[in-house]
């Protein structure tokens, strides 16, 4: 008896001192939970209390993929085949934004509300490439995110082709004055290679070029362009810039190194319109314990490019944020701390409602944020989260993982970067995590027309709602607070 | 010495016999080289002598790969950088011709000419498919092969969907009526599937529709739509037709089963032209024993379709033809037989060039061939040769086949289909063969976009090439002719 209760005495404390934590009064900074190496060393207790999820885990899992099954990827179709492409700017957007919103309260998810966000309103308009010289060929292009257009019937124009931008830079100003440069990198994983979609026309322009092209950022291609964000530069003149296939700009590359003159007509009524208010969307399932006090985010961005339908980029990683709260809704369960689904707006375009929710949140309500998921890297098969924050929150995280054996999805890998919405919140020390999936054949994909319901694999797709809502449950029932060192 | 007497005297009956088989003279219908069972029996002397071509088809390989590595895939990308894409009746594919007969003149083959054939003169104009209701999507399109276009501004009509020709068979006259029917057939196999590419126009247009779209033929899609030929019937109406992608095809038919009413806009300028003037391009290596009266045939198609260039189909299999022939010159490798490389036009209309050949040249020459190769199924890596012919012919064949250990390219398979082009002699009882390759992800490219040089590889090309020339050489050296049932 003496013994349960200093028992009970402990965990009274331990109680208050967790309340205080997560009510953002005591600054939850633990240092032991690894050694001077990194290796972790958490208290048993606390492994005991998680792994005591495991029964919870086990449920939400069986429960996604039996009675919940394929509901996920029928939402998503429906979606995707009733609004299509949702491009930042555009009223279909804001009609999709509506009918998720009526969807989200059918599912009964608490506090489901819009907040504003400003969007860029770009438009592409009639879009033309044709290799005119020495033969006739169709060129297969997009243009890129925020580029301007041709002056209308086009420009026609000689052709540079180079493979990276040392190599322009070393083509005297006057060779290039009044051409159309094809870049034609080689691919080198996306992080390399979108320097040559985001720089291309500012590099052009800095020599004199009309227009720019360029090779799409994938590394395999069925004579696809994938377009993409880019980006001017004050005091630069802009020009038009579009991508076109690997196949063709392999070819240009091939055909100017080999001395043939080539002469494209590019014609782009592309326009950059005044921006426009779009919105976030946000649905929660409100905690028991700490209803205001300590939040977990799980999100995805709801807009896409105006190509394909952006089921893959990203669809997917919305709408398991958004089933992930239906699911643990419709078993019952509710975790202590609430959780809120977030459906970026305008993230293609720099995520411009990821920026917008940091302005109107951070300041106030710092301590209310307890952990931040985001899932924009396809929702393949899933293997376990990839995650960003302090070496204590790390080995919570590892541990948490371990639950997700059913899944056959524990794998754990520590990142800077674990997407664009939330990294205005991860950048400044709060812990957060992405989707690791079998996405190997993401870029295939991503922003063309091949981004659609045929990239998205039905069971696929429960589990990765099963690991989501798994995960965010844990952490948000857990008795503490995910350890972070704002900065 | 007596021994050596009898030794000679029977292979000089031997040879006079053989010589007089492969004049014509005598048919070369042999029953003994198969069991009851189809079990190749062939006599000892036969295999040794054709195990004594394994020096010379390593040597062929080796060179193959070393000194002539590179210079086929060099080869196709000049012609298809010079002169993209060439389909029947344009005038670049007669360009392309020219070039190619001055290009195998260079390379010191013999004979080289051309041989006219009449081709359909079809020309795809300004193409254009949007859905416009319930929400606006440009739905990629190629026009198929043959089809007429809309009056100028196009159609805009309902949808009507359907899974299978049954599924439209069953749907009343009047709800098709002026609709135009999607057609999204799940992938069956190419054999199965193409129906829907073929007969879609006819089949909607007995029931009444103004146009007809069909899913891509292709099992894998990044949004790439596939054109290819199509047929209309004689006393049914002509509509227009096009390819549209996988992908959309699958989402119009989700939606047409949910209840949506979709409207699509349609505006195609194609249209069929009078027939012109083309040509097969030919080459020989004349041979040392039998130069006008055996020859072994090496072929592929030298058209395309209108979009990619084609590289794949069927440039990789034209270009193994040609340099084939020229590897086995430059070796100083002169067979007893001729061996003589076709380059088909106008293949993918429906074999114009093979059906003309056959005219010309069946009548008054049939014994003089021997054997023919033809690739038009891509050139991956070859894996050995497919088959058609008589028991015996298929014995000698396999028995070929074990030289091309060095290539791993051993594999033997009796089929009724070896290629379009040849099957005008095949049909009738002559030998031949296709190139057995790895090409599990051809269709992924086929008549696409996707078609260009970026799916051939260089070594793969080097060792078809190895391929097609030691079995040509082997087969146009032996001292027997292949033997046939011809019908």
């Amino acid at each position: 008896m003496w013994l349960n209760k200093i028992c009970y005495s402990f965990l009274l404390i331990f109680s208050i001192i967790t309340n205080c934590v997560n009510s953002g009064i005591i600054d939850n900074r633990i240092d032991s939970f690894a050694d001077a190496k990194g290796n972790c060393n958490i208290p048993s207790s606390l492994v005991e209390e998680i792994k005591g999820y495991q029964p919870i885990v086990n449920k939400i899992v069986k429960r996604a993929l039996s009675s919940f099954a394929g509901k996920t990827w029928e939402s998503l179709a429906e979606l995707v085949d009733t609004f299509g492409a949702r491009l930042a700017g555009s009223e279909i957007l804001e009609k999709a934004i509506d009918y998720v919103i009526v969807k989200m309260k059918e599912d009964e998810l608490e506090n489901v509300h819009t907040e504003n966000a400003s969007v860029p309103h770009w438009v592409r308009g009639y879009e033309n490439a044709e290799l005119v010289a020495p033969f006739k060929k169709n060129l297969p292009m997009l243009g890129l995110g925020s580029t301007i257009g041709t002056p209308r019937g086009g420009i026609i124009a000689d052709v540079i082709a180079v493979e990276s931008f040392e190599e322009l830079e070393k083509i005297p100003n006057e060779n290039v004055k009044g051409k159309i440069v094809v870049f034609a990198p080689k691919w080198n994983g996306y992080g390399q290679t979108v320097q040559y979609r985001s720089s291309a026309s500012v590099a052009a322009a800095k020599k004199g070029a009309v227009a720019a092209l360029v090779r799409s950022i994938t590394p395999f291609s069925i004579g696809s362009p994938h377009t993409g964000n880019q980006h001017y530069e004050d005091g630069v003149e802009k020009i038009p810039v579009a991508c076109i296939t690997v196949e063709d700009a392999e070819m240009i590359l091939r055909k100017y190194r080999r001395g043939d003159n080539m002469k494209i007509h590019l014609e782009m009524a592309d326009r950059n319109l005044p921006m426009v208010t779009s919105r976030n969307s946000i649905a929660e399932l409100t905690g028991t314990t700490f209803k205001n006090t300590s939040v977990v985010v799980v999100s995805g961005h709801f807009d896409s490019w105006d190509v394909g339908v952006g089921a893959m980029d990203d669809g997917g990683g919305a709408l398991i944020s958004w089933k992930a709260l239906t699911l643990l809704k419709q078993m019952g369960l509710r975790p202590r701390r609430t959780i809120r689904a977030i459906l970026w707006t305008g993230e293609e375009e720099g995520s411009y409602g990821g920026q917008k929710y940091k302005k109107d949140h951070l300041a106030n309500e710092k301590k209310e944020f307890n952990f931040f998921f985001e899932s924009d890297i396809g929702t393949f098969e899933p293997q376990g989260l990839d995650f960003t924050g302090n070496t204590d929150a790390g080995c919570i995280f590892k541990e948490i993982l371990n639950l997700m054996g059913p899944l056959n999805a524990t794998e754990f890998q520590n990142t800077s970067d674990v997407g664009l919405d939330i990294s205005w919140w991860t950048d400044k020390g709060f812990p957060g995590a992405s989707l690791r999936n079998k996405h190997e054949n993401y870029f295939w994909f991503h922003h063309s027309a091949g981004d659609t319901m045929a990239v998205e694999d039905p069971t696929n797709l429960d589990k990765c709602v099963a690991l989501w809502a798994s995960a965010a449950y844990v952490i948000a029932d857990l008795s503490i607070s995910m350890p972070k060192d704002l900065y």
